[in-house]
């Protein structure tokens, strides 16, 4: 194979403030499916077009946000082999045995500078409800809600977003695709490990370990405006959008779960290679490297995350 | 970098009957960018969404069909590792010099069991009109014809699929997406080296070197529905669609330049991962994987090539 | 107001050999609702985006095909007045009773020439699940299966096209919004009484009372795609498409309900003012009039009907 | 013919401040087809999908705005018997003589309560660039910018909205298809005199004869998405969108012309019967009346009018 090492985002595990309300969002409105409960309550979800046993985990907490994020590589070699690099480059690793999450493998997990826990994982079971591998048809059954194809990437808020780049392209193999560039150093960086514009973003903020946005993939902008449909239908809080983002060109709504952690629905986006140079964006422009059409932020782009 | 090797389909060259014909219908009508002419009569093209000088060359010739197809490497340590692992395979090669296409470096050649020539290259120019790297819009001028982002993938027609699919997955790094498998062997796969579900596909046919179809990529269905509208307005002679493949889900219509080359414009197609299942798809069942709607081929799909 | 007289084709009644079949089809794949069913066995269907009770009837029968089509008109005046002008012009009305058909006033009906009963009637109940009034949402509840929006015209088949043509435009109304010409006299004529391409429209046959199809209107190319992936997914007989009409520019699918009545899913067409050419259609001309990408009937358009 | 009376909205000449900048904006980005220049300098514009002469008039003049608005009716007797309806019901009519535009037969003037004028005429020529009425294509030529397909309706801003409603319903034969009401009465009005969902609507405000907005209709949400493209690639003072409406349920995007003229770009919307009940909307939900995800107006859309 081509791709090497790490090949995707495989999971993230978001806290929520009330479990019913929140699979409600995720399950009916959103339109993923229910894969199991755990005995700590934790509930674990997925896209209908993922192979993977799960990639969305809900954890009842007493305040929203990020547990984890965590990438799948290639093998068990690799798993081995990204734990030396991490190591020798001074990020002390810890190891989740095998069975902490159902189906899923041993577990590589450590914290990278914008205090973000980030894990790696070579072994996860393939979904019962996987797309089909036999005479497929386009879809298992219809799909339901807004959709979602499947977890696709992230949105991180944290400090020291030079370190994270560092670790990112020069440890864990991840390409710069895009950035935003102001006086005062980068402000985000957008960061790839595939033909995606985007596997994982991170932007620059003060108190570390936040949580921006997770986004889930449509497969069109005519998806995005029936995802609106039901946001308004629902009485789903929207915070922007439908519109495009600049960067990486996607068709995006941000909008939130019931306890406020930032959902995105997008589609499209660029076809990245490593070759591509990466793409610059001045401050001045920001505003409309984020959300293309308004050509300026909203207030809370940078400022309300959980 | 996590996509290592072989990177992306670099450039096609297309043998035509007139070349003036061939240019109105590439630039014109499939909105394919001129680059530049050599003195030997080739014409360089490219879609306006790719960085690399050309990747669509033209040929003016008194018979229709495919000279070559060449995939781009990641870097001239790569080239020089896949020549050693074709000729350790046992797959003679030469070297084209650098210069012998304007931008492009060195390249190795060889004719892979299907009759076809493969080549692989790791130094092109950056092209002068690429998608913007400073504070990018969405497209650099505004999208023409039928759109063509892209010269995307092609399905080649010859005999050996074995030795091919061999070849392919073991020397060059490919992984088998999907395959009709028929008690005679395999009919026909599907071959990708990134998270396209596929980058060249072959079918299976007696005679050695023939061309079934070049593809373009579009952003939507919806570009899909405006293409056959332009193909209908210019009497662009259609082979089947609007469609879906079953196989990759791409949406799709089958279509000729004035030469009789098969053209394709396509759009969607799900993200392949080197961990994916390969999907089979059974001989009583191919009708349905190769035009979903229809499920059934007609005529020219196993017959007509150049 | 400035629509008078006849508004809109209002509904249908169809035929079918298997009852439950037909609900299946009609309710869970085209995504109609069912309204209520009566004591001799009619079940009476809507489209979520319309006002009135019901517009589409199934009858279970030895034979599919249709009954009768009626057409709401604005009053019970207009239904007096199309009486007298009806009786004037030599064609014979009946009146069926109001509550014949459960919540519809009394309707007049006839025969046409080409051997079809139509039916015009003024009074009809507001459904129980018509689209909002007070601060409405897009609607009621999220569309099912290929979201049929309304029933919107529909194609017959049968003998004396010029009568049929000087009854609905010199009795009726209606105007020519299309035909075909060939040397042999009209081929086909496509009717409007609104800013609809057509409302109803015939194809000249032998064998009167014929039913070619009925429309279902889709709000999008996108859902006339959607479409299409039910029809595979749940192995629904197609007859043609996802295609484009050259005649009325709407988007387009043919496919036949279990019973083998055809049905259309529809999406665009332009919008039509009385003062408007009739546009005409040679018959050399005619394939690309049908089937605008294709720009040939297939074998089945002149000869399938029930 | 069964729409009888009014037909549609005609034309609407508009001031702009700049003819250069203006055409620019309305040929180039817009997508409009210049027809003619009259020697006092007015422009005359047209859709591609409209078979009048023109339906879009520019003026250079020192204030942006609305001269008047016309609507076409379908007879020189309609025209006589709505000026002593007119007459009869205490409005003033004055009669602009054949030719003052070219190719336009008399029209009668008048000013309603909101402080606008509105004409009426019968008479006016076919475009030289109409649709095909000849074994026609789906477009004369490819639709160019935003693809606009022809002059919609317009939203005027102007006081004494009672008296414009009843003037409109019982004098002019328009249906109020939707309204906002407030505790002080009616703050909106939705009219319609066909299938549209509306042809002209008005706003309550203090100033009489302004101009909210000029629309151009779109064929899908994805041509909404494609002038969002086009608007921050050309640097086009958008207003709000892309967005939906809730009244009407049309998809939109409101921007500016150069002088500050406010143009929506519209697709969708249902189709409306004059049998359908009023739509009414209450003062605490007009906000998502109006833009349906973002659920409240925006600063400018009750205050910035030319």
């Amino acid at each position: 194979m081509a791709l090497k090492g790490i090949l995707r985002p495989g999971f993230i595990q978001l806290r929520v403030l009330d479990m019913d309300e929140a699979l409600t969002h995720y399950i009916d409105r959103v339109g993923l499916n229910e894969v199991s409960r755990s005995d700590d309550g934790r509930v674990f979800l997925k896209g209908w077009d993922e192979f993977d046993r799960h990639s969305f985990i809900l954890r009842e907490a007493d305040q929203a946000g990020i547990d984890l994020m965590a990438f799948k590589v290639d093998s068990d070699a690799s798993l081995n082999d990204f734990t030396r690099r991490l190591n020798a480059y001074g990020v002390a690793t810890d190891e989740v045995p095998a069975g902490e999450q159902p189906g899923v493998g041993r577990r590589i997990g450590f914290t990278i500078p914008s205090g973000h826990r980030i894990e790696l994982y070579a072994d996860i079971e393939m979904s019962e409800t996987h797309p089909a591998i036999e005479n497929p048809m386009i879809w298992p059954v219809e799909p339901r809600g807004m959709k979602a194809t499947r977890f696709d990437h992230a949105l991180l808020y944290g400090p020291n977003l030079n370190e994270v780049l560092d670790l990112f392209t020069n440890v864990l193999d991840f390409s710069l695709a895009e950035y935003v560039d102001t006086p005062d150093g980068k402000l985000a960086i957008w960061l790839t490990v595939s033909n995606k514009a985007h596997d994982i973003a991170f932007v620059n903020h003060a108190e570390p370990g936040k949580f921006h946005h997770a986004a889930f993939f449509l497969e069109s902008w005519n998806d995005v405006g029936h995802a609106a449909d039901i946001m308004t239908h629902y009485n789903i809080s929207r915070d922007v959008g439908p519109t495009r983002h600049g960067i990486t060109r996607g068709q995006t709504i941000y909008f939130f779960d019931p306890s406020g952690n930032r959902n995105e629905v997008y589609a499209g986006g660029y076809t990245y290679y490593p070759d591509n140079p990466t793409r610059r964006w001045s401050a001045d422009q920001v505003g409309r490297g984020i959300f293309y059409y308004e050509g300026e932020l909203n207030e809370a782009f940078l400022s309300v995350v959980t």
